[in-house]
């Protein structure tokens, strides 16, 4: 069944390749069109699915769940994707060579991607819009309780391509709920990129498994790390936003690092504000006394992306055992500092490895919405291809062209 | 053993990514001295190499063979990753976001950098030149013909290092020859990049055991396309040159496809010029005729990768006949169009999928040394992160780096 639906996406996505930057928004512009029309049809599919779904646990549930609201966000960022330049086709560096023969590289799409993803399912709109912006086709397979929510989507999307004269096949659901498609979509040869999008088990069953090309994407261990020299005010106003506006997703912070010279005045003020908003405070032994209601914490805290109102708190010596710590414990995926002395600001720029690093700003930027993408297929925390935010030109890839009249190597 | 190489490397590496494009180029620049002044040492460890391996066949003799010649051209190269621009600290795009704050992607290093290769001992020079000017350490494991010649080209390295005032470290030889270290390296977590550069056999080996990140390089099965309105004599160069100026390298021509209009006009001059080149021709029914001393060619020979003085020879009714011979049998390397039709050559050019398309011009030329980047570390046959001649970007990523003044995400 696979290969069969791989095959029509390549002859689909092969036409779709060379069609134009306008063809290709028109496709989006007719999709916004269709969902405000089909708004109804796709929000009680949503609700069937809820009440399916009704043993989920409720962070699960939330996540399952579409609202009108969350739907025009979406159509927001689909706007934002058409208002983008067109990755393809733009070169990345023209050269001569001594003997004439002109060579550059272009940017053309990846070809078919397939995406897993967990019950969002408004993943299907905007990962969706941007890989056929980029010029793919996409296969989906999602967490079985959004199935009937993601199918209404797919029809939208299939109408919005048939009206603009392409196949429907450019996006297709896999919708057989047994799990051995999963199994077999790790190993479709052919497939151009597989990208996991979800938690650490699935995602690691895929990096582990998989034989065709991967991005993994996601899993956070951030950290915010308070300098000496830092604005109180703004050091509790990050770390309250890094945990709280959303702790359940993979930019949110997980420890709070703080220089020893400042914890005796900021972390009573912190721990207070924390607790208002409900997180349970797990300190180090140095941290403990300063933080009224803590837990002890261990190195299981340290390791552990909690995803809950649950921090995690240490004392460092100095910026480089704050920098230690992140390396032992972290993901590589976003890290900030808080401080108002320069060159520690820019040693932790430079020092820390990771997908995103910030001086005086929240985690929760690292975001392709934020970044201005229009959204993203996932955040990626490896180094190949594609870093953070994955947005149109992490869907691309390039060939060389070259251009003689004759030419041959010496 | 494998563990404590890695923990060196990446410690060695740490300081070496911080470092300014002066002190990368004075490094290179002393290895070049270096060679210069070791010369009689290395060639004569290569002799010593070349005397163990008398049973070795011709083909592989001579890729492990150095002269004062081939080193000094590899000399040329390092001079050429010298003078090119430093990939490091390069901005990749900057945005203010609505609330001020400002997002750069910024060029860093990859890390860590894993290369098995086959026993060209060559490759110790020009692939580490780019891995560390590109701010990376490398772990290399050669072919064990090639051990000594390799060990008395790292011995160089590290003493160019050391007087630079960096550590040894930076590049490293696994000399035990138990292939268990192989099978170590395609798993050692932490390496950030793991490069076989070898025989379709090792590469294959590589991407489907790796759990490190891979990219595949090297498997050349190209063509070169004579349209009908070509000029003939262009047409015979460049098949000549793509096939027979160094039959065994990836970018070596494996197939000709001839359009029928042209095919009576042209084989028969073609196949002259190439018997007298010692080429054995395997020709389709419709080619035969017209290819004397030709052998019926079959399916197996369209997808050989022949690597020797055989070509295949197909006649193809049209350009799309030919684009869909490509890719059915092509491995995504090098293709190449001769034609003087406009049209033609541009449809060739957008539908070809593959990481070097040419119109007029020999296949040989995807190269990294010919493209200008001093050499390359391997030519990539996979769409993510590298495609063609890995140059010193290729063995970059990038970090998104965040500077605010207290944002918070609404």
């Amino acid at each position: 069944m696979l290969e069969a639906m791989l095959k029509n996406a390549q002859a689909a996505q092969k036409e779709w390749a060379l069609s134009h930057t306008q063809v290709r928004n028109d496709a989006l512009e007719q999709m916004i069109h269709l969902v405000r029309r089909d708004q109804d049809k796709i929000l009680s599919a949503n609700r069937r699915d809820l009440d399916a779904a009704s043993e989920l646990p409720k962070a699960l549930a939330n996540r399952l769940a579409l609202s009108p609201e969350g739907l025009s966000k979406l159509l927001q960022g689909l706007k934002v994707v058409i208002d983008q330049p067109d990755p393809l086709g733009t070169g990345m560096g023209q050269r001569t060579l001594p003997n004439g023969l002109s060579i550059e590289a272009i940017r053309v799409p990846l070809g078919t991607i397939g995406l897993i993803f967990e019950s969002r399912p408004g993943v299907a709109i905007e990962a969706v819009a941007l890989a056929l912006k980029a010029g793919n086709a996409m296969i989906l397979r999602s967490g079985h309780e959004a199935k009937g929510t993601v199918a209404a989507i797919v029809a939208c999307w299939q109408e919005a391509l048939t009206k603009t004269g392409f196949r429907a096949d450019l996006v297709q659901q896999i919708l057989d709920p047994d799990r051995k498609y999963v199994d077999a979509l790790l190993h479709l040869r052919g497939l151009d990129l597989l990208i996991p999008r979800g938690g650490p088990a699935l995602i690691q069953k895929v990096v582990a498994e998989a034989t065709v090309p991967v991005i993994e994407t996601g899993v956070g261990n951030c950290h915010v790390y308070v300098d000496r020299q830092a604005d109180l005010d703004m050091a509790v106003n990050i770390v309250i936003n890094a945990k709280v506006s959303n702790p359940a997703v993979c930019n949110a912070a997980e420890t709070v690092l703080v220089h020893q010279d400042i914890a005796e005045q900021l972390l009573p003020e912190l721990a207070k504000a924390l607790s208002a908003q409900g997180v349970q405070l797990h300190a180090d032994s140095r941290a403990l006394s300063l933080v009224p209601g803590a837990v002890l914490a261990t190195n299981e805290d340290f390791a552990k992306e909690y995803l809950s109102l649950d921090l995690a708190v240490r004392v460092v010596a100095n910026i480089d055992e704050a920098i230690a710590h992140i390396e032992q414990y972290g993901t590589k995926h976003s890290e900030t500092i808080v401080t108002n002395d320069y060159s520690q600001g820019e040693r932790f720029l430079k020092m820390v490895d990771a997908a995103a690093v910030y001086i005086n700003a929240s985690t929760r930027f690292t975001d392709g919405y934020q970044f201005g993408f229009g959204g993203e297929v996932g955040i990626s925390t490896q180094k190949l291809h594609a870093r953070g935010p994955m947005g149109l030109e992490a869907l691309t890839t390039w060939k060389w062209v070259g251009r003689g009249h004759g030419q041959i190597r010496s």
